[in-house]
């Protein structure tokens, strides 16, 4: 025997990627995408000052970033209007759901989730040996009802909500988050990933105390800030939970850059009204385009639209692969019945255009 | 009973930050430091084309870093002459002890390194619940015999050695550690943390077969190239144990912007040559300040000096305390006999002189 020897549970996990990057299929293809549409990332780019301030941190990135993160967890503090002691920094949703799980999940522990939600923290549950209890869609959205019952049937520790949803676009009023809560099994936590919500219809946010102990709100500056190259996510919990990630954290994991460039994006909120403006503009004009291809857009809270296709899974992932050979990087839904549909980023004129062009032609491939 | 409910292991873990940052010292302190010495930051600052480099991503921060650093791993495989395979990049060399305790330790899993070694190591492997054993400092290097003999007695799964080492700035040569290696118990599996070996003399970099099956080597690009603030570490380590990384890592925890500055930086080996001949001006220049003053510089194979104050810790830490009232932030080594030495990063002349200027009235009022 040689070492490594890997612990039971890392020994059984899979070596498997959440999501395939844009950069690998492009590498497989042999040439570039036109339009990067795929990854609900923002093609309207960072704010102007977000820019300037990471060329400036750049010259000193000679410096670890400050471990305690006090400049961008005491404006995000005054942005919500809780403590600081109610705010965790760190690098990116993806991260935080990954000290999150090691903080509570351990080989057996029932975690519920959507059938079809977010990837990555089911890869994080799996990943700490959880074991994961999911609810289907209703409607194309996600059910709170539904995940209410199998948390109160399987104990779950946690319970995850993406509102708005991603990949389905939709979204609940506030009001029903704040009922779910009301309504949590005591050992339940509800994990809330808002990772959309600046985007979304006001009252999508709920109104709740960041001092209530079985909520664990998660925010990034990946969406509507632009900056998912930076890799800046937050949480707003409780001060017990936000503590208790110190015990795990990389807690130098965000650095000076990252940590410059998400304070200025913080701090442009006038950018950020335009990014809004923009992403209204932009649902519009996609949704055209999918309507006058007769698919069906779905109404999105977020910057992407799903498209229904109108046929089963097979037909979808034939018309994700002819956009694809066509220089269109878009991705779908994993799971039946929301995998009758693609889902395409909100982006700038010419990336939407460049989806127009190659819109017909893809369906009538896949035809 | 209200969630959240940590695992055992979690909720027995203390809240505890390996190291506290400068900038919560500069906070208590109400005032910036004159000199920032202690963090084994490198003054000298990162390279132009790297600063280049950071500024053009930063307007493309809005698209996520390749998750697979196709090309930062390719370059540093060829800079290795190993194989894309044999490198995982990942969140600083403390990211990757992260997701290597996590592969690697479960409750009771003996790990073996050194007392008074890197704490950040310790917390990881504390963090998933090993048990660490501790072999003593040898004339203020560490022990390969010492760690050996522990490593056999106690079956542990990691041996951790740094060369050069951290907080002594000793060394082996790397056939040592060859030799190290050759004799190690079949289930361990050497750590070998080289953040420092590009700042050291020829030949500490052992020359081993990269596909190794019990060799983990770890780098960096904060040290040498500056860029402690970017958060960019990789191991070399043979296909089997790289790969299992991605098992559990964040997948796309490298942004875009420390890909291209991390990358930028490996190609500039020109720079970094200029940077070793600063490193060996400034070490002459700061063991003359310790000379000058009665304290003993220990020969260094980094970008620090340790220096030996020849009374007790507590001696040390009030010479520590003395400098940081003086606005020059240093360090020291946590355990004795190693604590009563004082660590003091290279930087360049003003700092040096900062320091130079703060020791005299320092050591005074220590006295």
């Amino acid at each position: 025997m040689k070492a490594p020897i890997l612990t039971p549970l890392a020994a059984s996990l899979p070596a498997t990627v959440p999501f395939t990057g844009p950069e690998t299929q492009e590498r497989r293809q042999g040439q570039p995408f036109i339009a990067r549409l795929g990854a609900n990332e923002s093609l309207f780019g960072p704010s102007p000052a977000a820019i300037e301030a990471m060329q400036t941190a750049a010259s000193e990135a000679w410096m670890y970033g400050d471990p305690e993160v006090h400049a961008l967890k005491n404006a995000l503090a005054a942005h919500h209007g809780c403590a600081p002691e109610n705010i965790v920094a760190g690098e990116g949703i993806d991260g935080l759901l990954g000290y999150l799980a090691r903080l509570i999940v351990e080989p057996g522990t029932p975690v519920v989730t959507s059938l079809g939600a977010y990837p990555t923290f089911n890869f994080h549950v799996a990943g700490f040996g959880g074991t994961l209890h999911r609810a289907p869609y209703k409607d194309d959205h996600e059910d709170p009802t539904a995940l209410l019952d199998l948390a109160r049937q399987t104990g779950a520790r946690m319970l995850y909500l993406a509102n708005p949803d991603n990949p389905m676009g939709s979204h609940h009023p506030g009001r029903a988050i704040q009922d779910l809560l009301v309504n949590l099994p005591a050992e339940t936590l509800l994990v809330l990933d808002e990772a959309y919500v600046d985007l979304a219809p006001a009252g999508t946010a709920p109104v709740i105390d960041p001092n209530t102990p079985n909520l664990i709100r998660l925010r990034t500056f990946s969406k509507a800030h632009s900056l998912a190259g930076l890799r800046v996510g937050y949480a707003i919990t409780a001060p017990a939970l936000a503590q208790a990630f110190d015990k795990v954290r990389n807690h130098f994991g965000l650095g000076r850059v990252a940590q410059a460039g998400a304070l200025a994006a913080l701090q442009d909120q006038d950018y950020l009204a335009e990014i809004r403006a923009k992403i209204t503009v932009a649902r519009d004009r996609l949704s055209g385009i999918a309507r006058a291809n007769g698919l069906i857009p779905l109404p999105s809270a977020t910057n992407f639209i799903t498209m229904d296709c109108a046929r089963d899974g097979d037909y979808a992932r034939r018309v994700l692969a002819a956009l694809l050979e066509r220089g269109i990087f878009v991705r779908m839904p994993g799971v039946a019945p929301l995998d009758r549909c693609i889902r395409v980023s909100l982006g700038d004129e010419a990336a939407l255009a460049a989806f127009e062009a190659a819109l017909p032609a893809a369906l009538k491939a896949a035809d």
